[in-house]
């Protein structure tokens, strides 16, 4: 589905790595019975082998291809490195709902509330990345681990939220160097598309999967 | 912490590869300080290895492990075979909330319909296990998913729900022959001390962590 940050992971990751493959979206609503047939758990993103061989769960996916295919690897050979990236996207997977809670926040929600919890987690990554004293989160170059958290943070601009990073200097810097990168630029979509979309969504209730195609 | 399930699923892989370690158990109620500033975060299992680095989460802890110590491999070498077990881990983590709602039914609570729920989970793993027809979930002898997914099954007596392996003949072979296997029953307590425990916990409401010592 072309605006879910999990699919965003692998497609990163199949960019980043240079490696030829196909796309198919798939309509989350009206999910084809050739792909349930594929994936019962109808998740994406879903990676189908040409060997047929069908994998998801975007981290377990993405790990998947970083060790089938030797080119720019992104995960560390390091294996005590390795365990810190997962520990890291542990952490990381925390942080997720507060995005979603700020975007789907009703008029009866303490908005700012929910935008206060947003920014507390996002000055302890910041405080982390301050810790690590490097531009990314797993050295000076991008792996792994800020290709599975820069989905949502391409979205902070839609979210209403992109001046939380006026208070995480270490984060913001890192967000301007993520933009930079042609794998981040070549799987982005413009807030525009993600504020049209996030309105199909929670405005409208009706998801355009197709919006901008 | 001795009676802990995720602790367990570190000990189990400690002790199959042999490596040698020392083990320091945690009063979840009270931790120490000396824990609290190597672990902020204060789970347990966490490993320190003899360069003072510090892994928590227990699969990526186990993971470490078996990348660092080269005997006795658990985890496949096949890239795929390896996100398969990743991917049965991810569906196991969605069965593991159901043997806690039937070990913390309270009195107002329908015991029968929450064992139903455990029930369908276990024939569902059954039906895994029979679809690969192996004895193992990684094959015919014990690889990492296996010791992942034991410490509940362990425990299935004293939640009082070993019945329910009458209706999963593979998964009641599975059981048996992981009850015999020497890491498991190294890393084992007597079903009359998990009780034990238990009772303190829900009981009592005392957690009694040294039961036994």
């Amino acid at each position: 589905m072309r605006f879910c940050p999990y699919a965003q992971r692998a497609r990163l990751v199949l960019h980043a790595k240079g490696i030829k493959h196909e796309i198919i979206n798939i309509h989350l609503k009206d999910k084809p019975d050739w792909f349930l047939e594929k994936n019962p758990l109808g998740l994406v993103p879903t990676l189908e082998t040409e060997a047929g061989e069908v994998l998801y769960e975007s981290p377990i996916t993405c790990d998947y291809l970083d060790e089938v295919y030797p080119q720019n690897k992104l995960l560390p050979q390091s294996p005590f490195e390795k365990a810190q990236q997962k520990m890291m996207l542990e952490h990381y997977n925390k942080v997720v709902p507060h995005f979603y809670k700020v975007v789907m926040a009703k008029e009866n929600d303490d908005k700012a509330a929910l935008v206060a919890e947003l920014k507390e987690k996002l000055v302890k990554l910041n405080e982390k990345l301050g810790t690590k004293k490097s531009v990314f989160f797993g050295g000076n170059s991008i792996t792994m681990i800020d290709y599975m958290m820069w989905p949502w943070f391409e979205r902070l601009e839609a979210y209403g939220v992109i001046d939380l990073l006026n208070s995480t200097p270490e984060l913001k810097h890192w967000y301007d160097c993520m933009s930079k990168d042609p794998s981040v630029i070549a799987c982005s979509h413009s807030t525009d598309s993600h504020k049209a979309f996030f309105k199909s969504v929670f405005t409208d209730g009706k998801p355009n999967y197709d919006y901008g195609l």
